[in-house]
């Protein structure tokens, strides 16, 4: 006989701190993915795919959170390993926003899309593995950086960059800006964090995940703002 | 062998009215996003994204009060400090409303957005670290008054005012004049909750729920239905 | 140890008529909802709004009809008291419809709205004020009665009655009609529940959820039937 | 101290047949309840009201099917009794359709609407009564049956019958015909598996539940798919 | 007294690689679901069938891998056994798609949807049958071939492949040959997980379901991908 535990005494402590950054960015999730769904009919048609990604990452981002925040709530516990299943499925949709709203407006070449999907899952996938255990923890840091860092170079000096500089719409191209900077310095969290847990002195797991929580919300929300922004305002010098 | 603790008793009392008035206003949120998002469609596409904003919120309400009933009928608790996570997403939504309506008619400026936002972050946030406990409980609520009231300048006499004067449709002006009462008389609940709960003389934690709760009421439907029918007789003017 | 209390062998009994009439009710009003959702964008634009107001009363019923279902097989009762929260709602959002009907063919003034918001208001309020003790139950049972003759009277011989009677518009006269004599009728179970109940001799606590789960189906669905089939003639005569 | 029965066993046994037969069917309805609310869209606005309602006969039976399978999964019981919660408010909707799709090409009488109507309550209140034993078992079935013929009656040689004969409109005619045989032999199931479960030698539980599982496949959704074939055909001929 | 088993620590262990593919996989579902019904709106009518349809075979399987994901988390178990039903409301759906696109551009005879699906049925029936030991093991397999076989013969040199060659859209050829490429290739994993587990060595039950999971990522989303492809190309050059 065994006996499932349900033990909710810890989401009651009022300062059960990472508890509430769970509650608060599944909340928030949700909101996001409405938000984008509904407003995504307002705007031009060229911004209908981006609008559509951005949600579906909200999306996948609060089943996601839903899960695991019952799992904290469950066994105060929610490991790390468990967000790549997160990053697996977002990181590359996020990155294919880029290329998403250069195709609306510029001809690109398929190269991109599959460089930039090619990157993002090196990034990814290497940090599992070495996170994981299936490979030296050193070599999947490393690797997974060159995916990152290769990413980063397509969207600054690579295909992307030059498409973007060219493609004549400057809605897009502060999009494009400002996302580019959320990929630079709002993703760093995720090299960083795992040279912390895995390569440097540890940290505490509580810490580790409000710091995710609280990237989440900048990464993914605050990255969707900027397009729906770029959105509403091409949408309007269009009318 | 740790066994989780479901305690429907409560609930099912008829005179647990803590309870009841979390099984309406969760139930009424439910049917306030839904209402809003539908009518949303028939209201001139100038209000679209108000209406999103107030369907939003009354769409992460719902989800939070849907975790805080059951919290309620788990535990019998519902701590203030997890409303907390309720405010720090839909305050400033509600608050940047007003920037929305007053965009979609006039040109404003950025600034605004930016000091609507903060304000309302500095209110929530001073008094989320004071009744936490991370800042002294007088600071937080001093620091918390004066982000609320900040706010309300900018809506009474900064530029969001100024803006809202000669912004030249009247039903804005109206949804603009009577939120504008909501955050000034109907918020004020919670910098007295605040005060009351930790710097008076401390309050019967059930009254303070069923008072947060009614006071939900009027400050996210009430709100969110003035919205709806300025939008309504501006649509009807427009035609 | 507190052991949470899922007894779900209610459920499965063949005769447990009560609780298949809560199972039966909850799978209509969903079914009910996503029907006049789904149909109102087939309507006269002018019928929006009542078909939306119709839709989220349904909508709103299921939700609480869910909760009180899972209360019933949990628990096997059901109080009264908590279908409050679901009148509390319901009916203010049932009687404005007549005010949402009027306003879309005529001019009809503030006054009306207001009028029909306190006498529902005060009917309900009273009846659950006597309901739970917090009031005489004679006075409850009284003020409610005159709250409800007020709506009534108003909707036959008050400025409703005749705003109505000359609006030109025969669909709306006949949903007018309609259902007005719901509410005359069909209502007049909710001060007889209550006379029974709390001034009578008492009532099976069984046949109690019985007879309000049918009235349910009459006061909400029909009702909103009654106003769909007006829509949809008044459709295809205006096209 | 009365502790709930969550016993998963069952569902995970591979050779559970009719569990595997909920399973499937309700996730069948779930599929069939999106595919034809996002195909209704498409189809000429006179097929929209049937579409609709063959939606939410689906929307409902997934619902009842859901709640049925966790009663199955919990107790390995699933009574047929409390299928008459599903087909009291499916069979009227579904008989309803051949209403709905008259009406949107040709006149018809209301009266034909209530024959409907009342001819599918008299067959499944009867044959309730008398499964519940609230009334003779042998006078249950026969009303029943008399309730269930005089519909086909109306369908085959009434005036439902006569003004699909000449409505002119071949893929209504086509539907008509399609879904008056599944009314026809697909439906002889339920006063076959009546007699044999009341009257007859009774029969194993388990058949019994996976009969009518199949049933409803051929009963609610290839019905279903008939109407949207003449729904996309009528369609396309219009273009 | 029997208690219900909710062992969660499974879910728990970072390296429960099993559950981290169900966990994915279902996210996975989920948010494709809600792509594919976003953006159909967006593409030619001529694509709204083929899109529902894939949105609705992900819509089915994220239920399905919802239900299967608990089992999983509550026994450690989850059976191949239970595939089979999505497998068999998914591949019908997903052959079908290739006789939807075809019958958007082209006449084609209805003979072909009956063979398709015939034949895919047979395949998925004769499988379950040798699976479930209601048919000899071998025969199963062998019969499930020649249905698999026949559909691949059917789609390359039978009439749907002649129809797709003289269809003359070449987008719509475009999804055809990629697709064909996943039913001949991305499918063959279902017979050869069929071989090794009744009539090869059998294999170790975990890798079984990571592969499974892994194969409906290509054998869903990738395959609902080339449609929405081939929708948006196809749009664009149509306007």
């Amino acid at each position: 006989m065994r006996i499932g535990i349900y033990l909710m005494n810890k989401m009651l402590l009022p300062y059960d701190i990472v508890g509430g950054s769970f509650w608060l960015i599944s909340v928030a999730m949700i909101g996001a993915t409405l938000f984008f769904f509904f407003e995504r009919s307002k705007v031009h048609v060229r911004w209908h795919t981006p609008m559509t990604m951005i949600a579906v990452v909200c999306l996948m981002s609060s089943v996601h959170y839903f899960f695991i925040k019952n799992l904290w709530v469950v066994s105060g516990s929610a490991p790390t390993l468990l967000r790549y299943v997160d990053w697996f499925l977002n990181f590359p949709m996020q990155v294919l926003i880029f290329y998403a709203m250069l195709m609306s407006v510029t001809k690109v070449k398929q190269g991109m899309f599959w460089r930039l999907l090619v990157g993002t899952l090196v990034f990814i996938i290497a940090e599992f593995l070495g996170a994981a255990g299936y490979m030296s923890k050193t070599l999947g840091f490393i690797v997974g950086l060159v995916g990152w860092l290769y990413v980063l170079g397509e969207l600054y000096v690579g295909e992307a960059g030059r498409a973007n500089a060219k493609c004549g719409n400057e809605n897009i191209q502060m999009a494009f800006f400002s996302n580019r900077l959320i990929l630079t310095i709002g993703w760093a969290i995720y090299p960083m964090g795992y040279f912390i847990e895995h390569l440097g002195g540890g940290i505490d797991v509580n810490s580790v995940n409000i710091i995710y929580n609280l990237a989440d919300f900048l990464n993914k929300i605050i990255f969707g703002m900027i397009i729906y922004k770029a959105a509403t305002q091409d949408t309007k010098s269009n009318v």
